[in-house]
């Protein structure tokens, strides 16, 4: 299948996406980041959700609702483990202040990593400013929607399969529809990562054999178009937990593979006969983009230096290509 | 079944709770409340827990990771919806500062019920200092283990089927276990309202119909002391609702109504023959112990006025009294 | 909430019942009965569904499919217990020869509950003959619709609460809808039966304490004419076990406690502004005729013997009345 | 990880598989597979157990009182669609003629997928005879417990990507563990077969282009012998969808994607500290062995002919070793 005009999950429209990096002397090395179906108040205009939960090892805010209810009511969060509260808080923060409402009950969604190798996570460094930030970068961004990767937002002190990992995305286009995927990668190990196909984690070198991470998940996003239901949704979240085991996860018990999808519902399915059966195109587009959002995180973040002094490595591209050069495959990307 | 000594959730042996109260000037009526499985660091000594969303409109953190790992790891928290966040924050902050330890990960488990009725709930006035009592309480309880009812720590500003509503517990003893539990009561309609079968909020009058509430849920803990996994205690868990429903509700749509279970492990059952069937009477208890929380909450709660002069009168019980004795019961209670 | 004109399941439109019974010689007490969303064929026009799973110690068959795909393309059949499978595999049989379609594949619905304390099960005695004339009945019933009750159908050799049980119906209307129930009532204890909240179980007396049946189980069946999707039925479904418990069960661990909830789809919610809240009103609804429909069943159901001479005595409804005299409720049942 | 002695389920000690296959004039093209955890009556010695639905798009019976009770008390049995019921019902047969055993309840777990393209599956050939020969060779199975692949038992008729599919088997050996796999292959296009990450279905060419069956699904059976209970079992169950998906398949939406996992519980883990930590290892064996079970059904599943002239061709080893080449790997299968 074809990616969208930018390959990112801005491609569905409306969608926005917005970072607050936060990188400061030594140890700090966080941020988060904001996702929004559109740019109006979602709590006066929702949107319909759905959450997978592949492994819940992981500390997420607000899933629960989703589950019962089918929608959200505030902008995706991604952040760094042990800030989840404070950024969840702030979103109440932002109501009050930027959209003037105090609304009695809310229920911000956030979704974590554990980014304690490169950054003082104990010290919660992300808050109100760099939550304002976010969410006001993803309703206002403007021209291309273009999504900066790597080491920005949230996943600024990730790890993917022990090189530098982060924010990618990736979108695809068809009969019909968009899906677009964002993931904050923080999960794998080197010797397991597959990029479409090739075993390029055991082929590739690094100075030295990455040393563990304290954590070990990843969260995936999945925007659509498609006006479907929740049920219906939560059958394409789940889908996304193949894109990552394409990359070669194999969901480790402590990583905390979860999915949160929304859409726009802008779009009417071409067709609806058949029950749920149109809905297998969004289905591989789904495993579509999530492989390649992970691949295109690996791809766009660069080695970084951080808490302690430990260092994470990019994964070197020109290894890269000649590994594809040698399994048959010239390395179009 | 007959109750435990205490008739309360620290019947279970080795289970504590403490609460903080925070009542100030004319609109803070908020608190939160700490249920400890036991004393020690539960982050080095995890207990089996489960969860039952038996109808998820809620905020509640920490829930899917226990779904998965099947283990609780920090004390089980309860207080009012917009304080759920820093709450959880400052679990992370004791966890620093008592036990001595900077986990990189913790997985705080609070439950929330909604009292914008009778607090200033958007002021988001519960914090460290709050929790860090209600936790020192809980791990320190001595004597009796005695819990008090009402309108004490997270239950402070709640209302119970247009009632004066808050925190409740009660227990049961079997042959071979105990069980115990502890509601922080927050939902229902005056109608509704039964106790023992007897329709006593219909029958009961008011100084005026009570004033609908923001929030509509109620959390319940269940304890027990049997060595049984996790997805055995999640059938136990389940058992709560029936409780919850005997007293009346019949799960509103926004009512949160979720169950959280722990078990300290301590009692072999006496008999695993026959699967899971051992399990029948520990489910009898658990719908006995949380109809009779519930009523608990009801009967020791008191008139409160608070924010913006709102009133919430306790349940008469002169006239309950009166009203069981034409449904031809003597009330005991 | 007020029931419908004929107080059962038909009362929402379109919906038929029929049963098919079998009593012969000594040991033969058993039967099925089908339930249609409608008089068309159901493969081709299917109708939005959902399945709870309250507790889930049962045969059942076609369920996950509901829960993915949201919908039924078959008759709700209710059996007894070892007679399932040969009910699902005439099911497709009645499609080919009363249909003239021949499906490869079809999800066939089947309920069970456990009746060998009354009739030979393992003998499986329901087949082909009653499949049909069961679904006949049901897609043919003319004129008021009426519901046989008690020892009909499926529930022919059931016990419930230590009493002769079977099958019962109920209905309530609310503002823009209307919700029917039919259970197969097979569960629970003498001790625990409770009507209206009188413990009318512990009350009455028969002429022998009610020896214990093999099985212990309940099939509630809810039906709407709402247009609501499959997650909202989910909720609406999950409410029929609240109904259960007020009868007095608790969910003994062998007792399978599943509801099957379709809707027609007929009739447009009055509004749908504040999320899923307009349910609030069809949980009552569902609440309150699953209820009735468990009493229905016990009033309706006749003392009957069978299989190696058991005998079940029916409910005495001359003491019941007795005993809600000294409750104070005169009895209009 | 490596493979075990036989690369196959019954690597697991005690497993046992059976096949009973049929093939009579041109349109019977199918049979039925028994596994047994053991050779005892296992109404009497239940396993642990545990299901995922990944796509509940199928009729398996026995599968929602496996959530509940955590046991499995009959042989897994696998079948084409249509025989689902009548292989469940001749289940019990077997229990009252060659087990010596009349239950009053009995939880027959049964597996299908839709074989339609090759067998007349509405004529449902698969009865009693069958059940019986498939039971009696798993429960005697001798010597080296090879297991037949391809073209035999439940998966006598089916479809793989386009090829011949039917049954594979694969095993790994872990750290004081072994995990065996059994699947019966019915899913997938062409296009997207992947054979260790080489893009064999794009490939590879065929005398024309495949035909679409009627059905879409696979059914994965997984076989451990740890002594872990039915949470953690249910989290290893889980990763057979991932090894599906490292052969292509995206879970198309009416492929029912079902896997039932048992544990014969002999062995103790080595370690149980750090929660399910320990479970990673056996997470990854089951993506493992799930993945080369399919490839496996593939490469011993031959061409066949069968129902109104249907052709399925067996995938091309020659132009697989070819591609593979290309691919920069020497093919070792």
């Amino acid at each position: 299948m074809e990616p969208g005009r930018l390959n990112a999950i801005t491609d569905v429209e409306g969608v926005g996406v917005g970072h607050s990096t936060l990188v400061e002397g030594e140890s700090v090395r966080t941020g988060v980041t904001a996702i929004v179906p559109h740019r109006g108040n979602l709590l006066e205009e929702k949107v319909v959700a759905a959450v997978d939960l592949f492994n819940a090892y992981g500390k997420s805010t607000g899933l629960p609702q989703i589950m019962f209810e089918g929608v959200i009511e505030t902008p995706v969060m991604l952040t760094e483990t042990l800030n989840t509260w404070r950024v969840a808080d702030a979103v109440l923060d932002y109501h009050r202040e930027r959209l003037g409402v105090s609304p009695g009950s809310l229920n911000p969604v956030v979704g974590e990593t554990n980014g304690g190798f490169l950054t003082d996570n104990i010290g919660r460094h992300v808050g109100r400013r760099e939550v304002f930030e976010a969410i006001d970068a993803a309703r206002s961004q403007t021209g291309r929607g273009v999504v900066a990767e790597g080491n920005v937002g949230g996943g600024t002190p990730m790890t993917g399969y022990g090189f530098k990992g982060g924010v990618g995305t990736s979108s695809r286009v068809g009969g019909g529809f968009t899906v677009g995927v964002l993931v904050q990668l923080n999960c794998g190990s080197k010797e397991d990562l597959t990029v479409a196909g090739v075993p390029v984690g055991r082929e590739v070198r690094l100075p030295e054999a990455p040393p563990p991470s304290p954590g070990n998940s990843i969260m995936m996003v999945v925007a659509t178009d498609l006006a479907i239901e929740s049920r219906q949704l939560w059958k394409v979240a789940k889908r996304a937990a193949l894109g990552l085991t394409r990359t070669g996860s194999y969901g480790g018990n402590k990583s905390g593979d979860f999915t949160i999808a929304f859409t726009t519902g802008k779009r009417e399915p071409e067709t609806r006969s058949g029950g749920d059966g149109f809905l297998s195109p969004v289905y591989k587009a789904t495993v579509e983009a999530t492989e390649e959002a992970i691949v295109n995180a690996l791809f766009k973040a660069e080695t970084m230096t951080g808490f302690e002094g430990h260092v994470r490595h990019a994964l070197p591209l020109d290894q890269v290509e000649e590994v594809f050069g040698r399994y048959g495959r010239p390395l179009q990307k």
